[in-house]
């Protein structure tokens, strides 16, 4: 029986992870998923139970997993606790207890939500982007860092922007694998042109790509254009790689641009056998927390990727993903999303029951 | 007399520099500017004439200058010469030789191009929004740094992120003082929440602000965010402080949106004294370069900008901008500014001179 472990975390995270348990207790009634969900304790909320982001017992229930589906981490009220103890901390260390070097995060427009976006819908019809973002390396995690006291009473902070070429191949492996079964396109961003761990970035990708992956079109990018071409012409990007702040950044505009923030999934892989982590890319929205309002369609299509690349179900990933697709299309909207003619403001439960009941 | 020296540069810079020249010429002329004019090199043009981006004796004309005004650096040409020789390099050493620490970019949308953004003409009309960039710290210049080759003989990429107490001060200063000049607005972005660096960032903010600047409203937001909220209301923001590598990203991010990054200027200010350093913020456009098509009036309004901030006469900046903003009513576009009913193509010249006509 496959086991997935369930991390509710913070703000919205337990409202829309309760909308994915209820699609997993039917796609286990009615379509033999026969899985196993576990829950644990991840962020703000281990830290007030636990008095840690992440419970060792909690890392270890998640490497039992066949894959881990988290909420989201983070709010006002652990602003001030202490650097290691900050909810966010949970995320980063299990993101890198796993090993999951590989952040997978579509930036897609769902048709029936074009018009909910800023951009103007000739613009972002049809967008389909994926990124590839470094996930446990860069700036995120390197040594040396931290604040230090300088000899005349002020202060420095520091952090370490730090990149192997292993640590760079694995995650371009990633992408280009998953270009071959799109359209077969890579841009790989970042600042060779002020930065040397992003001139060893661009020189790894290239050689690599010359060595066993010149059937995928590659280019290279700054991160600055990037962000001005994401506004320009998203259409242009079919895999986006990158590293793990740029990723960060660069990818939430993308999700933005889709209008479709609330709907976005993501997944963090690593080696072969080990559980991946989906996550919702929209954050734990604490202004909206316990309201019942939230969006909870990011959530279910986090699933549904899981589904997809570990728990050995397309079939019912394609259901799922299709099912979301048929609620917004039935008028369906939650408050995050822009309203329109014939549309119908439904909470979170009530959009999870509505994909429920179409599945 | 006021001495200002030009630094053409690359691809593009030539081309919209003599468009700058031309509009001295005539302030020269018509309204008693009394403008002395040098020009030097930059970037790669220098690289191929005195074998280095920036020459000593180079630095030594704008340190004995008023200001300095810049076209773009970089290109193709220059891609694999060493990092040192990179034409970037000599951008970064002006900044760093003239301590230019606060890259003020604004990012506003002329209401003749709203219709040129991608976005919504509802999301951008308006739009205003001030970048304040720390320009001579962080991880474009942190030490140590480098490519080293490990025992195992792969290679790791390493920069370093860092700010002291007071890099962070002089710069939140002059995002506030800026700030007292409009709608008394600060938002300061970082990623406390996984760097220290950035955590310090915001303490430092926030008590210089508690401080000296209470009558200003201060706000703090992790980069990624403040990328997905410039997407989604970018009209929230008045002024927005960051460091060097954030600030790059979003500040570009933000040019775009307004449908009129061609049209953008950009000032670096150091310590009073000091000569700033005026500059577009488009690139060097090497595609296009050469062939007399691209946009000089981001280049004049960089002018404008130092006629205002530094070479003391704000009446002939006001009149250079208006000139420019009569221009775009009257219809004249370049290429790059998407056309519309009764506007009329022009080319780099053409547009100089309908500028330089209206002064
Ligand atoms: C919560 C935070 C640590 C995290 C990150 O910066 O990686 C988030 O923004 C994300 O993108 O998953
Ligand atoms: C040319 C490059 C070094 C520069 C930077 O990254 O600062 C440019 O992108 C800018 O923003 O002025």
């Amino acid at each position: 029986m496959m086991k997935l472990l369930l991390l509710p975390g913070d703000g919205i995270g337990p409202e829309v992870l309760a909308e994915v348990r209820r699609v997993i207790d039917t796609l286990n009634a009615h379509h033999g998923l026969g899985l196993n969900v576990e829950n644990g304790d991840i962020g703000g909320a281990s830290l007030d139970r636990h008095g840690t982001p992440l419970a060792p017992h909690v890392l270890e229930m998640a490497k039992a997993s066949d894959a881990v589906l988290m909420g989201a981490v983070g709010g006002p009220k652990w602003q001030s606790v202490s650097y290691e103890l900050r909810p966010e901390q949970g995320l980063l260390n299990l993101r890198k207890g796993l090993g999951l070097y590989a952040n997978l995060r579509p930036a897609f427009c769902f048709p029936a939500l074009a018009d909910a976006s800023t951009l103007k819908r000739d613009v972002i019809d049809g967008l389909d982007i994926l990124f590839v973002r470094e996930l446990i390396g860069g700036v995120y995690f390197g040594e040396p860092r931290g604040i230090e006291t300088l000899p005349d009473g002020t202060k420095r902070g520091f952090n370490t922007q730090s990149y192997t070429t292993p640590e760079i191949e694995r995650v371009a492996r990633t992408a280009f694998d998953l270009a071959r079964q799109r359209e077969g396109r890579v841009c790989s961003v970042e600042k060779a042109n002020v930065m040397e761990s992003g001139l060893l970035w661009r020189e790894t990708v290239a050689a690599l790509h010359a060595r066993e992956y010149d059937d995928v079109a590659l280019s290279h990018m700054y991160a600055d254009n990037c962000a001005m071409q994401l506004v320009r012409d998203p259409r242009q990007f079919d895999v986006i790689l990158t590293d793990n702040l740029f990723g960060d950044i660069l990818s939430d505009a993308a999700a933005m641009l889709t209008g479709s923030l609330g709907m976005l999934p993501s997944a963090a892989l690593g080696e072969p056998g080990m559980p991946g982590l989906y996550e919702p890319i929209h954050g734990s929205a604490p202004d909206i927390a316990g309201k019942g309002i939230a969006n909870p369609c990011a959530a279910i299509l986090s699933l549904a990727m899981a589904l997809r690349y570990q728990l050995r179900r397309p079939d019912l990933a394609d259901l799922t993903e299709k099912a979301v697709s048929d609620v917004l299309d039935a008028g369906y909207r939650t408050g995050d999303l822009l309203g329109g003619e014939d549309t119908r403001l439904v909470g979170t439960e009530g959009m999870g029951r509505a994909i429920t009941e179409r599945l």
